[in-house]
């Protein structure tokens, strides 16, 4: 390489500087201010390899505002290290034109300078400077396509490549759950520690919801009770696509036996061991499709994830992987390199459901339908009608930009909740270790 | 996997059954007819390792209408074959809307029913089902792309992301040539079948376009021949990016002992050889990073070039692949695992020519300085004035879509050029054999 060559690599924003600039285009919609708003909203005791949630869930409500009037809502996790960031990245992409998404993103990435982190929940590991880039720059990127599809008058589906499906498949959530957070009354969902519980669960959910996939969240019981509690999903639920998601608490070799008694009974099993290592070994001991939202989290880890073969069904995230571009991105590589691909869930309120169901009405690729935590909440901060969960799905949303508004005064109200919860970063362990003193968080434990 | 699974990855376009349809959205812009115009235009006698380009250079300008009056431009090859093939494309898109990219390049597959192929002039080899969708679905995206940009009042790169450069690197694409096509006169560039002769044509080129990198189509004279050309070159433009293409023209040890002689003096070496056994071999055996247009083509092409490492640089091409929005799909897999981008060019018009600045405007992924073949143009079909090449480099378009107009009175001439020029599939070796029938095509030839 010599040193006259341009370097389109780098591009910079300066003007070429011999030439006049390019003529004048159509006004730039340009971004004025950046609202982050942290919420809390109410969550039930639900159970998971790592603890259990807290009585409150954290989300950030980012609004982003132009210099013509237009807004646009994105939503993500509003962990304090998080909402920091969100900051930072808010008062850097300020003056930019919404469009401009490329150039937004490298904002965002000098803003943060490098700066690396690791999920305090302990779900996911360390995150790099890279991936910490696509999770703070995603309500971002979000935010500027609910602008870019209110300023054209299209949904944001139609700036992904436009829907393949009018209503995207959700699966139903099951989890295991306390009957009420400790020092509480019962919740209306009530207890689900056993195999009843958690049929019991499913029958609500599907008769309320018509979900046609199930999914539980496993790791909470030992393996050889998740089973049996599985087959009887299976048993209760004939033909209903099961998935099993123990969040990598299990050995390889438990991993392999339980694998053994679920095949032909699973569609997929998520994440049942740490690492691309032991998931590779997984992989080649059973018949069954491993899927992980776990140990491919961002776009760094797909090369290895790939050779090794470790797991077949990717399962993505926008909030992780960047945004919506970028999880179309994801989605074009999962169907180069022959993987399937279906979606992860944190707990969420209606913006994420908007986003997450205009990218997957634009994903040919998507392989299974996506998890959703959606029915879990019993607040939001977006007006309501706009999105519903019915025969499994929710219809995407056909008006301008994600096609939600934000209620004003629910997300006081909630924002309200923040304040006063006490809660500033998640920690399922500490949580339970408040009424379990012996709780240890143990990856894997059994 | 049971049967009762909905099946998001073959999504319907009917209606969910037992719910209302979507509430209405914004109109639609729809699909009311596409018009296919071929063309010819004046080609120089251009050498390459399979023969040399014909008097005229097809090509076919796709125009798609739609029920608002809006409408978009694409372009494209125009062989026989691919004629026929967009033809029957443009029937199956007709009624759908411009936003739907994803239905439309449903519709095209559906309707090309698995038809496979082979570029006839022998340096891609054999088309499959997929990459022969990509291929005739991408001048129909182009042009919805323009319809939606200017629908938006917004460029089309600002619909891929936005741009990251204003201006977009291409290098001179030196060809060795003949005076002048057998029996005409001899045209303004001159013969350069040597050293003397590349190198004034770098010059001019360089002093004309103010281009910073330079790329020699090689395969064309023994290899210790072109070597000496690099080599020249190299000196006579110090600083500027170097690249040999000799299109698969010779064996893994020609291409090894010649790419030792050019180590430290070439930025890439283009397809020395073909197949990506060969590629990789040479890979392992020079410093140079090899780069193609030839061994990878198309994304089933992608995992094995990722495995084996063939080659470090990818030359995008959106006519090949599926055009914009697919072209961006190639580069963040590029960026994703590792390979450099860069861009291929066949004899092209200014449609395209506007296409791809588009695209590598928002490709924050480019690596190096893109290929055309515009300047060996004389003719083109758009209103002049809206690209230039300056400095090396054309300004993105800021206006909406493309950004160019098509100039009637042009494309009618070189319809009917196509009509009366008698040529309807390329045949650089066919040509070659008129006045030489000792000519064969032989890859590898040295």
């Amino acid at each position: 390489m010599t040193a006259a060559r341009p370097d389109p690599a780098h591009p910079s924003e300066s003007r070429h500087p011999s030439e006049s600039p390019n003529p004048p285009g159509p006004p730039e919609l340009r971004i004025t201010a950046v609202t982050v708003t942290p919420v809390a909203f109410h969550e039930p005791p639900l159970l998971n390899a790592v603890g259990v949630h807290e009585p409150y869930a954290l989300r950030a409500v980012v609004e982003v505002a132009t210099d013509q009037g237009l807004t646009g809502l994105g939503e993500t996790t509003a962990d304090e290290g998080h909402l920091d960031r969100l900051h930072t990245a808010a008062a850097a992409v300020t003056g930019l034109p919404v469009h401009a998404l490329g150039r937004l993103r490298a904002r965002v990435a000098a803003a943060l300078g490098g700066r690396t982190g690791s999920d305090r929940h302990g779900l996911t590991g360390p995150i790099t400077a890279a991936s910490m880039v696509d999770r703070v720059f995603s309500p971002l990127e979000v935010a500027c396509l609910d602008i870019q599809g209110r300023a054209a008058g299209r949904p944001v589906s139609d700036l992904l490549g436009g829907r393949v499906r009018d209503a995207v498949p959700y699966s139903a959530y099951l989890f295991h759950k306390w009957a009420g957070h400790p020092g509480g009354p019962p919740d209306d969902w009530g207890e689900a520690v056993d195999t009843a519980g958690i049929l019991a669960q499913a029958r609500r959910l599907v008769d309320t919801y018509g979900f046609t996939a199930l999914k539980l969240k496993g790791g909470v019981r030992p393996p050889h009770e998740e089973v049996e509690t599985v087959l009887a999903l299976h048993e209760a639920f004939p033909g209903l696509p099961l998935r099993l998601d123990p969040n990598a608490a299990w050995t390889v070799d438990t991993a392999l036996d339980t694998a053994r008694r679920l095949e032909g009974v699973l569609e997929y099993l998520e994440d049942p061991t740490p690492g691309l290592d032991g998931m590779a070994e997984v992989a080649g001991g059973t018949a069954i499709p491993l899927a992980t939202n776990m140990c491919v989290t961002a776009f760094e880890h797909l090369p290895l994830a790939v050779a090794r073969r470790s797991a077949r069904i990717v399962l993505a995230d926008h909030h992780y992987w960047g945004g919506l571009h970028r999880s179309r991105l994801l989605a074009g590589i999962c169907d180069t390199f022959g993987l399937g691909l279906s979606m992860h869930s944190n707990a969420h309120l209606g913006i994420s459901l908007a986003a997450m169901t205009h990218l997957a009405a634009a994903s040919p690729e998507l392989t299974h339908a996506c998890d959703t935590h959606w029915p879990w909440r019993s607040e939001d901060v977006i007006e309501p009608g706009a999105l519903t969960l019915a025969d499994g799905a929710v219809r995407v949303p056909t008006g301008p930009g994600l096609g939600v508004e934000l209620d004003r005064d629910a997300l006081a109200r909630l924002h309200e909740q923040y304040l006063t919860c006490g809660l500033r970063t998640r920690d399922d362990t500490g949580y339970r270790r408040r009424t379990d003193p012996s709780y240890r968080r143990r990856i894997p434990r059994w």
